[in-house]
């Protein structure tokens, strides 16, 4: 290990720096993590890390002694004054630890035949709705998330945050445009049902016997699905709502259809 | 009506910039709503407006003439140049409005007995897991909401704007002491089921069959509920977990109980 990084003009820590920039983040192809907990998520999760920034006093501590270990046979770690690691990152107190990992690739022919069940995003706007929608999509047994076009950058602080390690727990693949999933839909996902959650469904959520092999859509927070993608689902389901209220928050949505297929194969 | 406020100094403009400080808007017991979709929903859930200002622009078009009318009739409403509002707002946009509403009393005799399906909330620490769980308690067909000493304040702003009016569709009775909570639960809620959301719990959300009447308690996000209120409860009842993810968001949680309740009462 060299010596402690104490100036922000230190060229790893300029990088850094501007990673935090969403579109320098996204022509690096990296993301910024914040934090033991997260960062202990990605190594379990098998996250290819780029590079790790860590205070003194954090490598010192015994409790941090596992995760050292684990991240000193795949990434060169980097000491860092504590008042530097603060003021660079996006948290208030980032816990002694930064890293920068690669964005994960995924090929659509891999993704439908490693997962049954998937959940689709139509441009959702809300970071902390994405990252609670993929926390809870992996706790709902989902194996897969596809984030269409349009929607919040997975990789943004809040998402990351939000999705409580959540994004490394199962794949997602972002940016996917509409006319690409569709033509996969065909060619490689034929054999999915195809759920859309739709206000003007007829049926309830829980009157439907859900398939096996499934992909459930969620649409937009304000305005739910796209139209063409309504049009082409298999069956589309709703919440009933009660009190008068119009709508549901598309996490809280997306979250109890995702049980109900859960409780259904677990009875 | 009088001429319009255009200056900071004025005594209505000082007093409700002093009500977005949540030590004088208790000791008031006054909140402000900014918005028209708000101020609507409050004023079909029957709020007690104390105060409306509003922007010459907003009093003069035709699609708000409905809503002025209603609001003429409970109270004083004050013009306000736009500036001054935007000024003085704590949302962006606060689209021409912004009303004073006075915090409506409960009297806990009254509570239990015009509800069947209460949601009591123990410590929720955030005001968008607050805002939501209101919303999706009265979307569920709660028909009341208590929460405990030690939750965020159901009346700051975020917890409003989350609410998406839910804080008007159902009464919330709010800075409730455990104590208070647990005789009143003695005394006039005997017949009610209590049941706790618990991580630990051996029966599944699914399995269990739910009462008419019942309680459904939600405990802080990070530490669940507090041990008495678990030892006090009918039933325990946890969500199954997958993909290694350690727990749920508590909105969801709550959101995921309180629908398969609804749903083995409508099937």
């Amino acid at each position: 290990m060299n010596e402690i990084i104490s100036s922000s003009q230190n060229d790893k820590i300029k990088y850094l720096n501007k990673l935090y920039r969403s579109r320098t983040r996204r022509k690096e192809g990296v993301f910024v993590l914040e934090g033991k907990r997260l960062i202990e998520a990605a190594s379990a999760g098998g996250a290819d890390f780029e590079r790790v920034f860590l205070s003194p006093a954090f490598f010192k501590a015994d409790k941090n002694k596992d995760l050292i270990d684990k991240l000193q046979n795949r990434v060169s770690l980097d000491l860092v004054s504590e008042e530097l690691l603060k003021e660079t990152a996006a948290t208030v107190n980032p816990q002694g630890i930064i890293a920068i990992v690669k964005e994960p690739n995924y090929s659509s022919e891999k993704f439908f035949k490693t997962a049954d069940k998937i959940l689709l995003l139509d441009r959702i706007q809300d970071p902390g709705n994405m990252g609670t929608m993929i926390r809870t999509a992996a706790a709902a047994g989902f194996e897969a998330v596809i984030a269409l076009k349009g929607s919040v950058d997975i990789y943004n602080q809040k998402v990351i945050r939000a999705s409580m390690g959540g994004i490394f727990a199962i794949p997602i693949w972002q940016k996917v445009s509409k006319n690409e999933f569709k033509k996969d839909l065909k060619d490689r996902a034929a054999d999915f049902e195809l759920l859309a959650a739709d206000i003007k469904a007829e049926k309830y959520h829980f009157e439907h016997q859900y398939q096996q092999k499934l992909i459930l859509m969620i649409g937009n927070e304000a305005n739910g699905l796209a139209e063409d993608l309504l049009n082409i689902a298999d069956m589309k389901v709703k919440i009933p709502l009660k009190g008068e209220m119009e709508s549901l928050n598309a996490a809280i949505a997306a979250a109890v259809i995702s049980f109900e297929i859960l409780a259904q194969q677990l009875k």
